[in-house]
C-alpha cells in the first residue's frame, strides 16, 4: 500500500555542539519520506522555490519517492535556522523564513489523493484540513506543534477529530491537554479523536497508546548525537511506512512500527541533516532492529 | 542468599497533589527491605529513637525482616517532610530532622556482615565506608544523592571504587560526571569503579549498564501517582532482593532484577508511604511483571 506525505521541504542551517551544517536538505516531508521509502511507495506533497538544489531532487528520486506533488514555484525555498544546546534535547530557533511556504496550499495529485495511508506533517491546521478534503486515505497520522496548539486550537481540534493517530512530543501533550501525566494526557487526546497516540520522549523513547493498550519503546542509546533535527519526522515516516507496507494497523503491527520508526530516527541523529538516514541500508535497519530487541528483552 | 540493607529508617510527612500523610513509616532501608523481603532473607541495619512506633517494628517482623541490626537509642527518630509539585517528578524538602541519625554509626550484626549481598542506602559516604569495612559481601550496590556528590565527593569516590553497582537518579549522573548524555555519563561512572550502573529515570523507566551491555526498562504507566516517596529505594530493594534470591548477577538476571524492582516501585507509588508496598502479594507481583512483559514486547 502506498503512503502520501504532506509537509515542509526545507533548507536547514543547524548548529550543534559537534558542528554546523549550512542549508542542508531538511523539512518534515523530506525526513518522513526518506524514512518511509524504506518500506513502501511514497508520494511527497510539498513546495520548493526555484533555488532548490537539483541534487536534493535527485536524492529523493533515487529512493523511488514520487515527487509529482512537489511544486516548484517562483521564490526562495523555506529556510529554518536553529542551534542546539549542550543538552541536545533543547534547541533555539534562530530564524524561520517561510518564503514559498507562506502561500502554499497543498494539491494532492491523483496517486497521493488515492494513497491508503497519509502522514500529515506539522503544517498549519487549516492546510491539514485542505489535505484531508482531498485525501481518500483510510489511515491517517498527523503531527503538530506548540505554535498551532497555542494560536489555532479550534482548527487543530477539527483536524484531530478526523485522524486515526497523533504523533506528538511529550511536552506538547501537556500543552494540548493541561495534563502533566502522559497517561492522562494521552487519554484526553484519544477523546478528541485519534484512537492512537504516540508521545515521543526523545532520549527516553516513545509511548504508544492504542485504545486501552499501551506499548513502551526504548530509545536507542547514543553516546553522541550529531544533529537531532528531523528525528521526530523520521520516526513518523518509518512508523507510517511500515504500517503501509504491512497493510494494517493492529496493535502488534503498531508496536513494530514504533521500533522501525525509532531505528530510522536513531540513524538521522548520527549525522547532520539527512545524510546518515539517506545512506541507511536494509542491512543497517536489520542490525539496529535486532539491537532494539537486545536492548529491551528480559 | 541473604541481603544486608543499610540506610535510613524514618518518619515521613509527605504532601502530594492527592493528599497528605503525617509521620508515616519511611526511610531508604525500610522501603528497600520491604521490597527485597519478597525474594530473600533481609538483614536491616539502621537506627530509630525511642518514639519509633512498635507497629512499624511488627510490620517489618511480619515480613521476616531480621531487625537485629536496627538499633533503638534515646532520642527521636529521623524525620523528613516533603511536598510534591503538581508534576510529581518534582518535590521540595520542607524539613529534615536527623535526630538519632546524626550520631549513627552502622554496626553490622554477624548475619548482616556475612550476607553475600549488600545494599548501601543513601547515607553519608563516610558511613558507607564504615559498613564496607564490616561487610563480607561479594556483591554490593549503593545509592547516593546530590548532597554527597557536592560536599563529600572524595569519600564518595572511595566508596564507588569498592562497589559493584551504582543505582542513581539520572540527574545525579550529570552532577557526578558533568555529562548531559546518560550513556557517556554511565561510562564515566563505570571508570570510577562499579561495572554496573542503573540510572533511574522516574516515569521514563530505568537504564542498566553492565560493562558494555545496555538494558532499557520501561516504567509502569500510572495515570495517578499518590506518593513517589521511596520508589527509588523500593526499586533498589527489589533489584537486589531478586539478585540475592537468584544467587548471581549475570546480565540476564540483572535485566529481570530491574523489572522486579520496577514492579515493586510501581506499587509503592500507588499509595502513601509503605502501605501498598507492604500489601503486595506474590500474585500481585506476578500480575504486574506480566504487565511489564506486555508493555514492552514487540
Amino acid at each position: 500500500m502506498s503512503l502520501a506525505v504532506v509537509g515542509s521541504v526545507a533548507l536547514d542551517t543547524v548548529e550543534t555542539p559537534t558542528g554546523k551544517n549550512t542549508e542542508g536538505l531538511g523539512g518534515a516531508a523530506v525526513f518522513a519520506s526518506l524514512a518511509a521509502a524504506n518500506y513502501t511507495q511514497v508520494h511527497l506533497v510539498g513546495v520548493v522555490g526555484t533555488d532548490f538544489p537539483e541534487e536534493h531532487v535527485q536524492l529523493m528520486r533515487s529512493k523511488n519517492i514520487d515527487l509529482t506533488g512537489l511544486e516548484r514555484v517562483p521564490g526562495r525555498t523555506f529556510r529554518w535556522t536553529g542551534k542546539y544546546h549542550e543538552d541536545v534535547n533543547q534547541r533555539d530557533t534562530l530564524d524561520t523564513q517561510l518564503n514559498v511556504f507562506e502561500t502554499f496550499h497543498p494539491k494532492l495529485p491523483k496517486a497521493a489523493a488515492e494513497a491508503k495511508y497519509l502522514f500529515l506533517g506539522n503544517i498549519h491546521p487549516a492546510l491539514q484540513l485542505e489535505v484531508l478534503a482531498q485525501s481518500k486515505a483510510e489511515f491517517i497520522a498527523m503531527d503538530s506543534m506548540n505554535l498551532w496548539i497555542q494560536i489555532e486550537r479550534a482548527r487543530l481540534e477539527e483536524v484531530l477529530a478526523k485522524v486515526h493517530c497523533l504523533i506528538i512530543n511529550n511536552d506538547e501533550v501537556y500543552l494540548l491537554t493541561g495534563e502533566r501525566n502522559l497517561i492522562r494526557g494521552a487519554r484526553k487526546i484519544q477523546n478528541m479523536g485519534p484512537a492512537i497516540v504516540a508521545p515521543k520522549k526523545g532520549e527516553h523513547g516513545c509511548l504508544l497508546f492504542d485504545g486501552p493498550r499501551i506499548f513502551s519503546a526504548p530509545a536507542f542509546p547514543m553516546p553522541e548525537v550529531a544533529d537531532p533535527t528531523g528525528a521526530g519526522d523520521t520516526f513518523a515516516g518509518g512508523f507510517m511506512g511500515y504500517i503501509a507496507q504491512q497493510g494494517n494497523a493492529d496493535f502488534e503491527t503498531l508496536r513494530r512500527a514504533v521500533i522501525h520508526g525509532s531505528v530510522l530516527a536513531s540513524y538521522t541523529c548520527e549525522e547532520f541533516g539527512v545524510s546518515r538516514l539517506a545512506r541507511a541500508t536494509p542491512a543497517d535497519l536489520k542490525t539496529r532492529y535486532d539491537a532494539f530487541v537486545e536492548l529491551s528483552k528480559f
